[in-house]
């Protein structure tokens, strides 16, 4: 179990829904990525420029592989409004084969 | 803190509220997991037969430890309602080392 | 990507709104995390001295650093109003560079 499986669990944050259900096509429709959860809307408070600011934002639970993840960072990258938007990839351990499996096969492009 | 903790945090989605209920219910009294932290409804959209689709789901966030996540993948792929449910664990590499020690004794079983 | 980044995604609950909002400027003022998202509550089912109990919580996802972990572990702790609070740090393998550029610049003390 050390060694991780190829699944990687991304962690974005959407200034509304608008913007969420746009980020969510954008990844899905270009195969870099396999599902994604869109949370309620959170109440975000961070440091920004010397102040400590506050946001309401949707956070976006995406799922992906190692191998997809670039392809993923640079769509959210260019989708995301933020100048600097969080995009955090937390290894997975371990899974269920099957849901792993699957990940893998939904972020693989049908042309490859 | 490189070689992590015992612990791991697992992720699993269910249909509606009484399947989250009964899959915690499962979870803690078989000693599978400690704790299970049930948030509120989502928005998923993910790939399935070639088609995107979209459901409402709510999300478990799972305490156990590595050596009960046999146990507990067992328990939850038994419980699911679905064909290929989410079970994603993802590694704990440092905690309160109490509540770290917590989430290992509660998921011992007291015959063991 | 193995060896991972400095970033980490740490979880508590908070048994309120009005804790959770205590502990968030506790830890940003004091430099030892960036980031909090405070998630809508959510109902947490646990182990507690041989019972299975039930509690409403809030969930706080905080954005922080390995070098910044053992001043937010010890913020947390003597902010938080439990005896064992859950305190969970998550690896985070891979992410957008100016956004763990960004966690790891505003967890930096200025006097440093």
């Amino acid at each position: 179990m050390s060694a991780g499986t190829e699944v990687l669990l991304v962690l974005t944050n959407l200034p509304d829904a608008d913007s969420a259900d746009r980020v969510t096509k954008v990844v899905l429709e270009s195969r870099a990525a396999a599902c994604v959860n869109r949370l309620p809307a959170c109440a975000s408070t961070y440091w920004w420029n010397g102040a400590i600011e506050h946001a309401a934002e949707i956070p976006l639970l995406i799922k992906t592989t190692h191998a997809a993840y670039p392809a993923l960072e640079l769509a959210l990258r260019k989708a995301h409004p933020y100048e600097v938007p969080e995009i955090i990839a937390v290894p997975v351990a371990a899974g269920l084969p099957a849901y792993l499996a699957w990940v893998a096969n939904e972020t693989r492009q049908p042309s490859n």
